[in-house]
């Protein structure tokens, strides 16, 4: 575990150093056009460094796993398109939890104001009182572009560096598979944002297949498969069957890693989750725990005082310690838990052989598979 | 202007069948992942076939300006290129006015629904009845995801083809030039619609340079710049002085282009404009004309009076033909005219001295020029 610990805080150190330089420097470019600009990026500097940094994390592993080079990362283009692409994912997230926040009218993130609340106060101080205008509007239309700039500089890492002034070809062949690779997972991140959207309009159709499928392209991709080819891709001549292997590892972390977030979200303790237990079902989630509880109800497995407790808890602003241990009780009475644990178990079985692939391939070094699988283990086991 | 008209309809007809092509087989691509993504793909696509495409036709203009080859485009991949990239410049402009209508509260656009009521149309055909919900926030909410993925798209369609499967390496580093340079000018157009969202809260700080400044940033370089520049990188070896001098002529051109709305917006016919006269009035727009009047106002060479009446009719509901004749006169009479002559005169002998430089250029064919210039003629005398 040390040795998986001192490569998180090795890479978050370049990465967070990486975001530095480049978010200053926009600071700069932005703030010679207008005021606001150059604020946007120092918000976004803020906001950027507040994550867990997962997915930059995961760039330098998909690197370090199909890397031909041995040893310690020097400064070469390569090495350097490695921090740039890891330090991108990062804005990206920014951006697509800024957009995410106005859509669930969430209203804070990473511990602090999400964006749309940050601007409802800064707008406030500028707006003509006189004006009586609707600024909780004016915000999110800042936040709007907030989230859009976030992914426009996300695209620019990519591309930046290290080409500024100079060509390095084979690179450059590189840099445009990765963009295409990128673009098209990002769009697939829309559709599954479009989904979740429209999954809270209805209950009919809400299936366990329907939802896990939205885990896949909501989530799982763009957090896990997506960087582990990203690093790959720079690595060198990765071929289109390991992407697709990388691309089934992570989706199904992703899933894993998605239901253990409904846990925690339903179970998880106010002190280790940063907010209060029983959010989600305060915020009425269509999750995978909650569309297991609903067919239980349909199959009769949960009494129907029982089910019509958890359909009115579920959105209901009150939530007590009382209603979450009843959540629990029925989720483990009912089988929902024994469910639960197959979806789990299946995906784990696909994530290790999956691995366990990997390993087999030529030239990939199984000291850097370790780190992948301890990484792994890490991010299942977290309880926040 | 027969010369350009041919141009226009060939161009046009050659961006609509590269997003037919791209975005049908985005349909299906989305449509095995769920329902509403398929949906999207095609309401995309209708939505960006409505446009009057100048921003895809200046990237084939910026090519057979700067390109070595003579004669007819064939189907070389660098030929393929400048279509897919035209196409890319039509789905961002789609995807900036979906957001944008979102800002705005835009309700139609093109002649048909924005893109949120057509979301909320669709939507409240899903939703449960007894929700009860916020159904305008949801259909934001997708059209927010909406104009994301259009992003998205845009940077797949640079980057997509003609690189499957193939390796054209000399191509490669210019895609990469194009995309960071294409990724930079999003950011700015980002910032510069947040300055216009933030202009909308108050009149402090409403000068004219300002003013200026946010139509360079928001339209102007993205608009006219940005595609030129595009289409002569992929040409090939344009170096950065002649990329600084396309931008100058696109940002003077683009100035005069959103002056030449301002007074279509205010002074327009309907018939013409297929919206009611005066809408920018009525909408309150804190555009040029509106910065003028209220300077002439406040140096008293519009009568207090006058002046009144303007300021209750900036954003009310109810603007006659009468009242767009007042404003008309009191434009003439008070030499705000003359100030926006002035400003369009500058602007004008600044993007014909470009285009001038651009002739002595090396390698430049004079009658690529000859239909460029038609083309600005053609964008500065346009009635709609």
């Amino acid at each position: 575990m040390n040795g998986l610990g001192d490569y998180i805080s090795d890479k978050r150190k370049i990465i967070e150093s990486t975001l530095r330089d480049f978010l200053r420097k926009k600071e700069g470019e932005f703030g010679s056009v207008n005021v606001i600009g150059g604020d946007f990026s120092r918000r976004l500097l803020e906001f950027s460094l507040g994550g867990k940094m997962i997915r930059g994390i995961l760039v330098f592993l998909g690197y370090d796993v199909f890397t031909k080079r041995v040893g310690k990362l020097g400064s070469t283009n390569e090495e350097l398109l490695v921090s740039q692409a890891a330090a991108a994912m990062e804005i990206l997230q920014s951006g697509l939890l800024i957009h995410d926040d106005i859509m669930d009218r969430d209203v804070s993130r990473r511990g602090k104001d999400s964006f749309h609340v940050q601007y409802e106060k800064y707008i406030s101080s500028l707006s003509d009182k006189t004006y009586n205008r609707d600024l909780s509007h004016f915000a999110e239309s800042l936040a709007i572009c907030a989230g859009d700039i976030a992914f426009f500089l996300s695209f620019e890492l990519l591309t930046r560096y290290p080409f500024e002034g100079k060509n390095d070809t084979g690179l450059a062949d590189r840099v445009v598979r990765l963009v295409l690779h990128y673009s098209r997972e990002l769009s697939l991140v829309g559709i599954g944002q479009m989904e979740d959207v429209s999954l809270g309009l209805t209950d009919s159709g809400l299936e366990v297949e329907r939802v896990l499928n939205l885990y896949r392209y909501k989530t799982s991709r763009y957090t896990f498969s997506l960087p582990l080819i990203i690093g790959a891709i720079i690595a060198g001549d990765v071929d289109d069957k390991t992407i697709a292997l990388l691309n089934e590892i992570g989706e199904s972390l992703g899933i894993l890693f998605q239901i253990r977030d409904d846990e925690l979200g339903i179970f998880g303790e106010k002190d280790t989750l940063g907010k209060p237990i029983g959010s989600d079902i305060r915020e009425g989630k269509r999750n995978l725990i909650y569309v297991l509880l609903r067919k239980a109800i349909q199959d009769d497995r949960i009494d129907r005082v029982s089910g019509d407790r958890i359909y009115t808890l579920w959105g209901s602003d009150n939530i007590t310690v009382g209603d979450v241990q009843f959540v629990s009780d029925v989720v483990r009475e009912s089988g929902v838990v024994d469910e639960l644990n197959r979806i789990i178990e299946r995906y784990s079985r696909k994530v290790f052989t999956g691995i366990g692939l990997l390993r087999e391939l030529d030239g990939v070094l199984p000291d850097r598979i370790d780190i992948l699988e301890e990484f792994v283990n890490f991010v299942l086991k977290r309880d926040k």
